[in-house]
């Protein structure tokens, strides 16, 4: 890049919608007013190119778009309302201003939908791959905690919507198999969308409710639950609500996505059956989807099973890298 | 890496030094409860191999330090007292698993130092060179605004300790120099020192001061105070203090180290002359520098001078990339 000053001055937002920042982008740091009574989140992501996406699999805005909303859905995953971002780029010579100007601009319309505000970062040089790492922060209300280690014996468990779409979305596009029927698919892939409303619903109930957000396939995600939790967990075949679009390929495929695909960034959780009741009636009068795919058992700790027509078997702690060969 | 998730237990703190924090790494975000009366500072810094460092210029532990060290030093710009860092590693095949815990190691050691809590953050591998980016979150009282758009005319243009000996020593590690007369050289370089307990000094005085950390170089930093400020600064050439480790250098090539070398992480700013004459007993109290190099002047806003037996002439707004061909 010719002119990193210049470059920072065009990224820099012209206005922010937190009236709680007090110093954004221009000093050595950001300076924030915590909000009354909540508690601050943070978290941190990043993605590589030619581990995470290749220039073939994702445009440059939605690789920004994609590096932002895999925060947001770790903030969803903790019931938080987002509030700021930092970004830091490791650009190498093959990406030219024009192309990590739209980086930005993908994170840009993604944090507008959610009023969050870009308050930093660092632009360096690398010649290696692009390495795109973002930190956002968010707050919530004290005391509200969400935690992978609250599931409990005889807890309902639930998904807050259909999995698999982004890892067949990524296969047809490493199939160059790109026909209109399948845009959602390609969209789930490349633009996935985090639940926050999802996790700000869970999180206004005010109750025990164990959470974690599908970024590593559910399998992963529900070994995650039940390690900290002590206990073991056991999601039913027949349950897994499946998308639409992933009618037409084989239930073995599906299955597969479903469990190991990752990068859905819906949320998956546990909640005593009471709890659960009340969420499915509020998820239900916003529209929002929810499904119980299984129970919180006690027996033989910190195992995940799915059972099916076949029995029951144990699922392993596996998530897969798309790009590795 | 054989294990991603063996790696992180490796890495996480043990225990946590910050009584505000509620939950720290092992979640999908960490928690912590603002203390009362003060606003939150944060910033990130990136380092890459190859042009931040060599496997030449640096150990892993020294990588680890200055990267943690580099953005505490923007926080001691702010006044702020540092509380939670979070490390996106990106990890090439050429570093192996002990090389990343020395990094890490080299961070821990610095946090300590500040009880500083290592609270979240990614590893992720790539093909490329090695990415380290750090983001620090600290907080200061309210109202606290040691802004750099704070100069204003007649103020006194000071910098809180030596100049150059980062430059120098990076000069001697890259040109083989390395007899035991300039290890202090070397440790400006690798391990150098974020000015936090001098940041936190300038905050307490709870007066109108324009700060910026010296991460560029001084002529840099003092644009970055000039500009937004719309004032001009002039400093003298005489009352620049050298480094004693500097000495056995001629007097352009200190000069060009002091200006334009960076990443000496001491503190330039600029206050009235009445708070410069406290904050100078402050610091003469606490042992620690200050130095008064030069003074604000409103003449043809956003200019940089120095002054020497010469003349005046103005200073361009440049660093440089010392790895750069």
């Amino acid at each position: 890049m010719e002119d990193e000053f210049g470059f920072i001055r065009k990224i820099t937002p012209k206005q922010h919608h937190q009236e709680s920042l007090q110093e954004g982008i221009g000093d050595d740091a950001a300076i924030w007013r915590p909000i009354k009574d909540s508690e601050q989140v943070v978290c941190l992501d990043t993605m590589t190119e030619g581990v995470h996406f290749t220039r073939r699999t994702m445009s440059p805005a939605q690789v920004g778009h994609k590096a932002l909303a895999a925060n947001l859905s770790d903030l969803a995953a903790m019931g938080a309302v987002p509030e700021f971002y930092l970004v830091s780029i490791a650009i190498p010579p093959s990406w030219n201003e024009n192309e990590l100007r739209e980086i930005y601009e993908g994170m840009d319309s993604l944090a507008l939908q959610y009023s969050v505000d870009l308050i930093g970062g660092d632009t360096v040089s690398t010649e290696g791959p692009l390495v795109v790492s973002v930190t956002v922060i968010g707050r919530v209300e004290n005391g509200v905690r969400l935690l992978r280690k609250n599931a409990r014996a005889g807890d309902v468990v639930f998904i807050t919507g259909v999995l698999g779409e982004s890892a067949a979305g990524l296969s047809l596009l490493l199939n160059n198999k790109l026909s209109d029927d399948v845009k959602p698919l390609l969209a789930a892939h490349q633009t996935p969308m985090p639940h926050i409303k999802e996790g700000r619903l869970l999180a206004g109930l005010k109750q025990r409710i164990a959470l974690n957000d599908v970024s590593d396939g559910l399998a992963s995600e529900l070994h995650e639950i039940a390690e900290p939790s002590a206990v073991s967990i056991e999601i039913e075949r027949d349950k897994l609500p499946v998308s639409e679009h992933l009618e037409k390929f084989n239930s073995e495929q599906q299955l597969n996505w479903m469990l190991y695909g990752g990068e859905d960034y819906k949320l998956a959780g546990t909640a005593s059956l009471e709890t659960f009741e009340a969420m499915k009636q509020q998820f239900e009068e916003c529209d929002l989807q929810i499904f119980q795919i299984g129970r919180v058992t006690e027996k033989q700790s910190a195992f995940v099973y799915i059972t099916d027509s076949n029995g029951k078997r144990a699922l392993e702690k596996k998530g897969y890298n798309h790009f590795k060969k």
